[in-house]
């Protein structure tokens, strides 16, 4: 062929070729021997995380899986940040009440609003329908879907955590944003399956971990369609439709994926229902319990019961069903995100 | 530069250079030219469609949509494929009736399956929730998911549409075909919002549409999470959670998708409510109206009260709100995905 023949007497040519060629060798080299997971510590977990991501995406593997069914779920309270000393919604809660109590004086009559403001706001949200929804409608209905999501948004802009002095959406834990990437890179779709509001993570899932809404899977309200003045309107009417939590989270994930998950990240037995519902009888599959362990930087609980997100029938469960757990103080080099010029902790 | 000066001091290189531009010059105006809806006559449904994707998605056009703003929602029944002479998932339930009838003589005391048997199914589904329930509680509850939807692929395998001799899962509207790849090769993620059941839209949408089951939203009942004798299971218990139509449409959008479309193409009354939430006071948008005019290739149907997707107010409203409304007989080539060896019709 003349072409190449005139290209392999030309040495300076072909060096050029050759050179390009090495380039691109040395790019992809290095791109595969960049630590993924670099917040991680050399530990049983990061290792399980990389080898299930390994043999369900390596082409000719015996549990390679199809993109379609690279589902990849992710509990978020815990999970992908804190929930102490509060639940950052009922954080959200409290202050929305602080911040519009002078409007409401009828909200004085009303014994939720007043034990959620003499300070008790996460037992009132736990103690069920009745007390609980009296909090989520004074803050959560009676207003559009728009407005509601300004509300958040203006609250992220001000609002500090206690402990930590920064952003609630600055709280990320920088190993599960590894995770999160990591999964993506291999072409997993994660959804967030958390019993949080889903309109109120909406307003943040994507800025904060890259997730789109429509991967956003939360407990919900009703919401009405109204043509009011010919402008269309979604009003936010109270009430919940679904709780997403403990049994409802394979509900909402048949609800919103219609197919089952093959990994799935939690870190409180109200993510047990969709460990189980992702891991058994359910191979290749992947469950990990995020265990917290650090008082020193972040937070320790597990069975203690004032502990918001309770671990306890999961950690039993999680070497039988061969779900990782992992110990915060002992596999995380780093919690949070780092910020520009801050030390790491 | 001394790689520049080489090449251009040396003719034939140069020239084979210039030969391997112009081919993929070439190709690009290839593609470029090749016709993205060849079903369609020219006609000013499919300008408006070409030119709606066109200024969206061109960079630097004033109208410009950045990916994650490209969200397309499609009604089913009558849209993307015919609702007549019964919706095929109203079809569903009479052969399903027909085939179980045997092991249930208790049947024969309920009103509503006796009816549906003596050739009343459509109406008894239309009647509201009493009647109507009591088919889908027979029909589609009081099974695990799984069970379910084994039951629906059965059903496609063997039934066959009354007028068209096909499978019913064979009836896509061609047109239609190429409208959602022309959206997807643009960027869009096209989602189906249809009144039908999400459970039995799942089993067959990635197939006829190549939609996933995460962005088809439908109606959809109670559903059971249960761990039984260690084996996670999900049970369809009846009941309705959504009704996803008319006002439902937009409220199941704003559930499953969180934000608002930029393009929806509907045929009916009950997708009026989404087309205006997609382009009330909202730019750049898109709607488009299916129109039922072709008694001899499909059917014709609009105000008449006999006909499954009644089409009053929202074929009054289109010119007042821009929504574009095909003409099916006049705007169509052909109306099915043609069969392989057969004449297309």
């Amino acid at each position: 062929m003349r072409c190449g023949e005139r290209l392999l007497v030309r040495p300076r040519m072909m060096w050029r070729v050759l050179a390009l060629l090495l380039v691109g060798v040395v790019f992809t080299t290095q791109a595969a021997a960049a630590d993924p997971l670099p917040s991680w510590h050399d530990s049983p977990a990061r290792t399980a995380i990389l080898e299930f991501v390994e043999r369900t995406t390596t082409p000719g593997s015996p549990d390679f899986l199809e993109p379609a069914a690279r589902i990849a779920v992710f509990d978020n309270d815990g999970t992908l940040w804190p929930e102490t000393p509060l639940p950052f919604q009922a954080q959200f809660v409290l202050d929305e009440l602080e911040r519009l109590q002078g409007d409401h004086p009828e909200w004085k009559e009303n014994p939720a609003i007043t034990a959620a403001l003499a300070g008790d706001v996460a037992s009132v949200l736990r103690s069920g329908p009745g007390q609980g929804a009296m909090l989520l409608e004074a803050t959560h209905a009676g207003m559009t879907v728009d407005d509601f999501q300004s509300r958040v948004r203006r609250w992220l802009d001000t609002a500090r955590h206690p402990d930590h002095g920064r952003p609630y959406s600055d709280l990320a834990y920088q190993p599960m944003l590894e995770v999160l990437d990591l999964l993506r890179d291999h072409g997993f779709t994660p959804f967030i399956v958390s019993g949080g509001g889903a309109d109120f993570m909406r307003v943040w899932a994507e800025e904060v971990y890259g997730i789109p809404p429509s991967q956003v899977i939360g407990s919900y309200g009703k919401v009405r369609y109204e043509l009011r003045n010919d402008r269309p309107l979604l009003i936010k009417e109270g009430g919940i439709e679904l709780i997403d939590d403990r049994e409802g989270k394979p509900v909402g994930i048949h609800r919103f994926i219609g197919r089952r998950p093959v990994a799935c990240f939690g870190n409180s037995d109200g993510d047990q229902a969709m460990l189980e519902w992702t891991t058994i009888e359910h191979e290749p599959s992947f469950g990990l319990i995020v265990h917290h362990t650090d008082a020193v930087r972040e937070s320790a609980y597990d069975s203690d019961p004032k502990g918001t997100g309770k671990l306890v029938t999961a950690l039993e469960a999680a070497p039988r069903r061969g779900w990782v757990v992992v110990d915060m103080a002992r596999d995380w080099k780093v919690v949070f995100k780092p910020l520009e010029g801050a030390p790491q902790r």
